[in-house]
């Protein structure tokens, strides 16, 4: 596919400084852009890739003179990049219908033009909605529903009752309803207590790859429109997680665990059982959440403090040695004042 | 399902204070629950719920003022409750015997009333117990063993040679008997041990969601009776897990590690290779165990320290910059007082 | 299969110490070795188990007298071992050809040799190498390619246009060439960037069970020659790890991280975006780098510290509570001096 600058320029409402006339014929960074692709420049860190690139256009913020081909002028050159990006990208590859090496009860119903790859197993009474496209190896289990469009990649596992939105992504292995982690101690032995909601996944949400999100106790775990999880997350029974929430790659929410609107949290983070986290919220990456936060509130560290008390801490930890050197020292110097002061007659024991 | 209170008291042995005649047909937290469920109380943080609750009965400890409708009081309402929950629970969905679609080798021996779904793959000399149940996409290598009453979720790999043993539940997407990570340096080559040995997972045995369980170098990993892991944990080559032992979400044990019985192993914790836990230890969540610990032993922390100590010192941390603040202010101080003392004839130099 | 003690010292040039003639029917180490087997002693700290081994011969680097039988001296006993434990190893279990019970599109190439289990997926265009081996379950995306003699265990998905070297392992449920977690806001929503780069995994490289490869958003994700992981590890969108690496259990490599040759990683670390990580670092477990390494760097911690401050440091932590006692009692006995001072007439304000 080619198109012109000009073209790109009004479908992302910016202004071309230079020629519009030029063939856009794909996208990339800076470094990885070849000729006909469109670049993007937003951060003054990459200025030096400006030079050395060879991408025949970049969306930017306004105008630099450290490149010498054309230049569509943005508000958001990340944003437009992400938009004109999409015109160049691969389709998700479809299947024509229902393969009939796919396994499908005949009590469920399946929508239009979807994509039904071998090897799909879709229990009793389950929906799949119209456009949806479900990769070879993906289950879905008795009386799951599956919104419009939404496209569920291999070997994802959606266990009975969990219920899927319009839109949704998920990546490969990922699993969906999962009993949670429920146990009660009977002497010294662990009694199993039924795990027996599901999982609601609201419009637009993407999970990532071998993520898992357990099954409600009872009720539901619920993940709300819009939200995107990196991979191998840990989504505990009862958790709920606002709208646009951001969750990076192996982080963990545990039990009953409220997680607001917007909210980011970085990698390898743990959020503690029934802790609740207000909307906008950004937790750092690593950071262990034991108490509940207030909305808009920055926190990093183990346990998290504000993030401006463990930008001066976590320095200091490595400081440590020296801290007790510095302390040892003075106790000998005041040993010493004291031995003094006493020797002159100061003693007030 | 329609039950009586009187017969729900009479199946956990209990004491109805109230009516006996209503008719429970579900279970459900305070509140999730709806009419005709039967809740629990047993937490007093969560009394403020007893007024709204839609509940049609409780499982209490002690009868409580705070709810009007009936109440069962029994010596654990809890375990109680996981039990009554049961009657109520979906029954594992069941395959009529086995899939013309699953294919299984000629060589391997399949129990009685087992549900074999279709896509799974059974290997060479394998032996699947009566009554167990293997969904879509599961993999059984070679000479693999399955126990009777055993579950498989979806997309199970177990890896030639390993050992299932009875009414074992295996969450989808979990992979036992993967190579464990046993590498010799050759100059700077990598060269693989092989890891010839197997895993043996015990009886009433869960492992989570998308676990990794590697096979033993030699010798075997073994997994004992009733130990519960939660999902995306990780165990190496050669551990020993001791009975009743519960596992919380995204731990790791390294190689050759010991568990003991009915250990408490919190979510992303660290237990470095070859260490020993001792039975009944407890390990707080995002914990580093890099020694062995004994019996009983409680510990949190990066490295893992007894808990009343890191109880007292995660706070501190947040305090290291106030600290250095007051020992500048004091290296001030006695400096002054050094001069003054000097000033007044105490040099002792 | 039986082998000479004499024939096994010639294959790892070692020199037979005792009766050369032992036959030798498999490996195991000091405490899982049976009758037959030959061992390793490499580690003095297992001296213990020399006396009660039941192995029928050793290897050594020198000559211990605390085992009666029959001794192999070579130069690194580990690396020797892994030697001869590939003559007794279980080889992979092969299919004869392609599996009727595979979907395979037509326009694909594949070689000679192969293994293609049931329930194998390949779509548009790929092409298999020789002696490739998939297990059932795998999916293999359009245009994408695997070397020859590259095994794929179950339930593994690569994602289109990915490309897998020679001789690679990839172990069961990986996932290779989900998308790369980026969005960039647009008001509170999170827009999707496609990700249209791929993921490059060379020769010899091994992947752990359940690990996630992200493709590049442009460009590839690059995992060159050698490098091996261990299980449920993330590696985000245009990382590119150097040859010979190894990463240990649940590390987290984010965006466009660059790793050297021969680094190591411990497990559960996590390096933040754009960090470069240079030739033969060593990372210690748990460990956070946000910052660059120079090559040979050893690091440990959160924030990650030199290793050798970090042994110092990590002790230290435990004795906050008492820093800070001691802190509080300086201050009064400096009150008390400057108190006691000022009585005698050195004040200096």
């Amino acid at each position: 596919m080619a198109i012109t600058l000009k073209k790109i320029a009004e479908m992302v409402g910016g202004t071309v400084s230079g020629d519009e006339n030029v063939l856009i014929t794909g996208v990339g960074s800076l470094t990885d852009a070849t000729r006909g692709d469109i670049s993007l420049f937003y951060d003054y860190r990459y200025r030096e890739y400006l030079k050395k690139t060879k991408a025949s256009a970049l969306l930017v913020s306004k105008v630099t003179a450290l490149y010498k081909g054309p230049q569509v002028v943005v508000s958001n050159p990340l944003l437009s990049y992400a938009r004109v990006a999409a015109l160049f990208a691969v389709p998700t590859p479809t299947f024509p219908g229902i393969s009939e090496r796919a396994t499908i009860h005949e009590s469920s119903v399946i929508g239009n033009n979807v994509s039904i790859y071998p090897f799909v197993y879709v229990g009793e009474n389950a929906s799949i909605g119209d456009h949806a496209i479900l990769f070879p190896g993906v289950f879905v289990g008795d009386r799951v529903r599956i919104g419009e469009r939404t496209i569920i990649h291999p070997n994802v596992s959606i266990m009975h009752d969990c219920v899927i939105g319009k839109e949704v992504i998920i990546h490969a292995g990922a699993v969906i309803g999962s009993d949670g982690f429920g146990f009660v101690r009977d002497g010294s032995t662990n009694v199993k207590i039924p795990q027996m909601g599901f999982v609601q996944i609201d419009d637009q949400v993407e999970i990532g790859a071998n993520c898992c999100v357990d099954r409600a106790a009872t009720g539901k775990t619920w993940i709300k429109k819009g939200v995107k999880t990196d991979n191998l997350v840990q989504v505990a029974h009862n958790v709920t997680i606002g709208k646009d929430t951001v969750i990076v790659a192996q982080s963990a929410l545990g039990g009953s665990v409220s997680i607001g609107d917007s909210v980011i949290i970085g990698g390898q983070s743990a959020i503690s059982d029934h802790v609740k986290i207000g909307d906008r919220a950004m937790i750092g990456s690593k950071s262990g959440v034991a108490k509940s936060l207030p909305p808009g509130e920055i926190v990093s560290g183990v346990p998290a403090m504000p993030h401006r008390i463990w930008l001066k801490t976590r320095g200091l930890i490595t400081k440590l040695p020296d801290l007790v050197k510095r302390l040892r020292v003075l106790e000998k110097r005041v040993d010493e004042l004291e031995r003094s002061t006493n020797h002159s007659g100061h003693d007030n024991d």
